[in-house]
């Protein structure tokens, strides 16, 4: 490998570091208007007017879109269209931030204050707060139940497991609300010009959802319809589907006043109105022998949808699929439950789902290697999956399973019998402080798998220019997690042109077919192998070229580092492109690429779930004040097993961002809410780890079980670069203070 | 064909009647500045200073760029680099519209006071203004000689050509300039984001031109800069190479600034500055035999180009191919000199240096026939080419050569013999007012040919939206001629999906491979060919699934009329979209066309000159007002053999506007200056033809002689529209005054 693997520098750093990038918020088209959004505020209720009148006095109003002004269909859900886009009367009001009208106004101010002129008249109803109330179903939220979704895992007989068992576990275990908080807040401007096409520029994950769900709301056809994603200032799953609910406002009202609009969110707003991680509820069993071995796994979880469904139907395919951690698991007997409240819908973030049940089958994994006598580590290596082995869903591995190394580089490099007896020895001596040791090991299935597959297709453009630079554009998006970076390399391995003369453009939709979303950890493995294929095609034609032109067999035929080997005569890539160029060689192309079929039955959760597995482990060191109750992450030691690594420097950012995020997860953020109402909505109340709560140091290592699939053999790291980090820390808490933790945020409270 | 040749509505058209289309001077960005230019106004002389400093005084003038802010190659030209972008202080002035200086200011009146108030120091020296005076080099313009360029055919032995002939006819011939009075003036906005990538919105027909070119001026590589052609008013050729000029402007501006910039030509500017038809002498030689046989063509061209050399040698190379006409000619021996003078560089108008010399060689035709007492028509239908036959380069035409058959056509559809009667008996009554016939019988090598083969490739792109819509983009442009509507036609035609639902893209040069200059009427067979090669792959890759899929034979499967018929059922296209979606089908593939390598010695003039010809007949009635000496075109017969006819309404359209714009050449349109300062700077002065000076019946036929490459058989039509029509104008009038017309424009003093 002449670049993949080694370290480089981003290639969109730069622009983002001197201020040069161009968010959502920085584009500015003449003759804009600005959007505000007004908001129902009441969690549930009977919308039964709405008086826009005052709105219209105020100068400089040009617009107050309500539910009539929709051309198309009002209504949101990739799964399920329960969602209204603008709450017609006599509907329901579902969650505070339902949302009512729209304003579009010469300026922000004008825009902001009439949203607060627009008077509605709702019959408020009693809400449905939490996952217990909507059990009862006395008040239903939306449909028919507010069990909106229920999926399962039924393998072997989880009776025989108990039976069998020298040890039964049962816990209950909750998880929180998690913030996204991305750096950049929701936003897009749209550009509306009849028969023409209309263009939307917006902060966005996943630039084919916003175009299908515009077109939805507009009725307009998708070729008439081009979204184009701006620099993303991070997304986490949180600007998954929620861009596509922010664009269509500013497009509902760019389409009626036909003048370019802008609606770039407060954070308040984000807060309010958008998605989270699902608050859960767990109740685990699980079945034992005395060495440790796993006999069955018996769970129930629901997951706090809140008013809409989004994709928690997706969501929970992903917490079902993980239910039983990284493990052999004969016996099966998993419950999954998406539950409506009258809160904010939740939806995708980072881990989609399995952090929730990671917390709790590793807490379980820990508390039964406690009460069997058996190091933590060892009741994992035991366990997990190899070669050969069934993942809970029946999947047999037949390659690229890392687990076994992943556990063993951990303890390598963490020399963990010395660092167990100096925590040892520390608590020893320190009354008030404590230290402890927490490990976690968890799988993640990349891509959409057997839930999705039929969005798993992904397209890429490479393009030599005639001066030999190269442009690329992938179907999946930047968002700040380095793909532009990864792919570039690829394009850089494949054609031997240097690192820095390739750009990766903004995706568009009307360039590029829809490529699904950018999720899953699926962007190196689908749009790398989009990059792959594209680039080797170009380079085919190069080759079948030059050897015709010099007469030399293509296997005498070479490309690195900015050169062109043909047998003993060095080109620079400059003056092959020049040379191709002249004599109409075809320099660009558009690679695809889709995953061979996987088969699943939904209907028993059994099946090949993904396509393949990441297999990561965490060792945590937490510091816990008993007096204080505050909770220090010290150090960590990370391994994952991502395949080949592609973007060495990226994979890094990548583990430690996850850990840090996944350590906000466990021990820092909350979402207060009252009665539906959300009260952190800003960073002064919600807090989230700083630099300064970041542990020193985070010790990260690769295992590099090739995935034959993936380009170079790439697997997938944005998703499980968090997940091992909240079930790590707690179990290191727990260690600490000798007490399972069973509930993240771990507060205060459980501490001291 | 299902579609190809029938009448439909062009798709663009809607949005350019309702005023929705978005055309260079549509574009405004947030804080925009607006760019004016300082021209030199003199036509020759040394350039001794630049004082900006007035100019700056002035509020709201942001920049004054000279020569000393150009960072890359002040220079441009595509064949030698001959012209500055910006005059430096010690090098000369060559013409009036040579630049000194560009403004940008806060609005567009500041620009244009503060572009009074920069003060040239010019040392004038004396000009040189005509060709005459040129071929002395007594002041040399450009270059070591102001002859800058030189091409021949030499083939047989012209002198025995000679000795042979019972006819020697000797003639001299002038053509005047020709403004391209394209609907929309030059005009570009530009928008750099350092770092990131440099938009520039451009009326252009070659957007890779302006890419590379601007690439050059500013020192960017070519993947930090995306020009996108806006919806173009019309080119005719003066948006060839001229847009580059003009982007450069604000191209610089933005660079230096940061900042948008705009700049859109007046009509004053645009005709001041940009490039022209050249003016041309010749001096034509012809042998022939009683029966009229031509024996021999030898002549002598010179082409005025202005000050710069521009796209001139390459508008010699049609000039030279075309010199002899449509005609079998054995002895050939023909020169054409580009000349340089002080004077507005000419370049690109369609027809691209062929009608000077169809002029000369059609008078000449019809002189001889006269002289040899042999019908017009007669002495053509004997001379034309045929299968079998040499070009007078030598190219053996093996195939598509229908110009006999436009010849037939004209006769028949023209009712030839009782038309002639018809003027006869006319012209014997009326004293004052004199009917006149005259043919004209052309022929066009069709693409760039021998003379520019390393440009004759084409890029497009098809894409299959997941509604079935379908998006189009094409390297080549659309600027009134119709191309778009062509484009869908072929995807429409083979994919089955209703043109109502395919739309075609503004090309993009970060997009697409560079395909090449739209002109030299490629685009149906380039971009055509790509869109077909494209369209193609899709549909095998949407055969190949659907045959898996119902398990049918591929030939089972056949698409029409926005149906998919599989086996015995019909689906909609829609349906198979959809379902070819879901399973990750590639809806979306890029076609590239290049054409077989053509075999040319440059030296001599002899060989395969171009990939295929066009051919066209036109017989045109004229009247002439004795008295006034006004000439009205009555009534014109075209027909043209442009293979197979793709967009029959389209290639109707281009057919009237071709006749048109002919007429205007041929007898109205004319260039004023005043020592080397144009006069007629707007359409007050300089008359072109309005829809009440256009025959009320032009007959237009074609012959469908298909060409192998083209896409269906097609060939090109864009230019060999106009070429047929001043020397079938030209001989009318001379048929009705009775006096050989040598010059065009015809003026009163002509015919009184």
């Amino acid at each position: 490998m002449k670049i993949i693997g080694k370290k480089v520098k981003r290639i969109d750093g730069f622009q983002k570091a001197e201020g040069s990038a161009k968010y959502a918020s920085d584009y500015y088209f003449h003759n804009m208007l600005y959007a505000s959004v007004v908001y129902a505020n009441v969690p549930h209720g009977i919308l039964k007017n709405i008086d826009v009148s005052k709105a219209y006095e105020l100068p400089g109003v040009v617009y107050v879109a309500t539910y009539k002004d929709v051309p198309g269909i009002n209504k949101f859900g990739h799964v399920i269209k329960d969602m209204n886009f603008l709450v017609p009367i006599g509907d329901k009001v579902r969650f505070e931030g339902d949302v009512i009208a729209l304003i579009a106004a010469e300026s922000k101010e004008i825009a902001e204050k009439a949203a607060k002129l627009v008077s509605c008249e709702i019959e408020e109803l009693p809400p449905v707060l939490t996952i217990d109330e909507a059990l009862k179903d006395e008040i239903i939220v939306n449909g028919d139940s507010n069990i909106g979704f229920h999926r399962k895992i039924r393998k072997g007989h989880i009776e025989d497991a108990f039976k069998d068992a020298d040890l039964v576990l049962e816990m209950n275990f909750e998880t929180g609300y998690q913030e996204h908080a991305y750096l950049e807040p929701q936003g897009a401007v749209a550009y509306y010009t009849p028969d023409n096409v209309m263009e939307i520029y917006v902060s966005a994950q996943c630039p084919f959802y916003v175009h299908e769900d515009v077109a939805n709301i507009l009725g307009l056809p998708l070729n008439k319809i081009n979204v184009i994603q701006t620099e993303t200032g991070g997304g986490f799953g949180g600007k998954e589907d929620v861009p596509s609910y922010v664009a269509a406002k500013p497009a509902l009202l760019s389409y009626l006043t036909k003048r370019p609009v802008k609606l770039i969110y407060t954070r308040e707003m984000d807060i309010k109105e958008t998605s989270k991680r699902h608050p859960s509820k767990s109740y685990f069993k699980v079945a034992f022998k005395k060495d440790g071995t796993i006999l069955g796994v018996k769970s129930k979880t629901y997951l706090d949808m809140g008013a809409y469904s989004t994709l928690s139907p997706i969501v929970m395919y992903r917490t079902t699929v993980h239910s039983c951690g990284t493990y052999k698991v004969p016996h099966v007997f998993v419950d999954v439950y998406g539950v409506y409240t009258n809160k904010v819908p939740c939806g995708a973030f980072r881990g989609f789902g399995s952090p929730q049940v990671l917390f709790a089958i590793e807490s379980v994994m820990d508390e039964a290697a406690k009460r069997l006598n058996i190091d933590p580590y060892e009741i994992r290596l035991k366990n997990t999956l190899d070669v050969g082995d069934e993942t809970a869903t029946g999947h047999k591995l037949t390659s690229s399973v890392g687990a076994k190394k992943t556990l063993k580089k951990v303890y390598e490099i963490s020399n963990y019998p010395k660092l167990k007896d100096y925590v040892k020895k520390y608590n020893e001596t320190n009354k008030f402080k404590k230290l402890g040791l927490g490990w976690s090991h968890i799988f993640y299935g990349v891509s959409l798998g057997s839930g999705g597959q039929h969005l798993d297709g992904a397209s890429a453009e490479v393009l030599i220019q005639p001066d030999g630079t190269i442009n690329i554009m992938i179907g999946n998006t930047e968002m700040g997690q380095g793909a532009k970076t990864t792919m570039a390399i690829i394009a850089s391995e494949i054609l031997g042109q240097k690192l820095d003369k390739i750009s990766v453009l903004q995706p568009q939709t009307l360039v590029l077919q829809d490529s699904g979303p950018t999720v899953a950890s699926r962007t190196t493995i689908f749009s790398g192998n989009a990059v792959r294929i594209a680039a080797k095609k170009i380079k085919e034609n190069i080759i079948g070229f030059l050897s015709n032109y010099f007469g030399v067999g293509k296997n005498e035929i070479s490309f690195s580092d900015g050169n062109v080997l043909v047998r003993d005569k060095i080109f620079t890539f400059e003056e092959i492109t020049e040379l191709c160029n002249k004599n109409n060689v075809k320099l660009s192309e558009i690679g695809w690429y889709k995953t061979p079929k996987l088969h699943f039955d939904h209907e028993k959760g059994i099946g090949e779930a993904y396509i393949t597995y990441t297999f990561s482990t965490q060792l945590s060191l937490v510091e816990v004040d008993i007096l204080t109750g505050k909770i220090s992450l010290k150090e960590a030691w990370v391994c994952h097993d991502i395949g080949k690594v592609i973007n060495y420097d990226g994979a890094i950012g990548q583990v430690h961002g996850g850990v840090v995020q996944g350590m906000g997860y466990a021990i820092m953020e909350e979402i207060k809410q009252d009665n539906g109402k959300i009260l952190t909505d800003n960073f002064n109340n919600y807090i989230i780890p700083t630099i300064k709560d970041a542990p020193q140091n985070i010790h990260v290592e690769f295992v590099e079980e090739e995935f034959s699939e993936g380009p170079f053999g790439a697997k997938g790291l944005g998703e499980p670069s968090l997940m091992s980090s909240p079930p790590s820390i707690a179990n290191a808490v727990s260690n600490a203070i000798n007490k399972r933790i069973s509930k993240i945020p771990i507060s205060m409270e459980d501490i001291i």
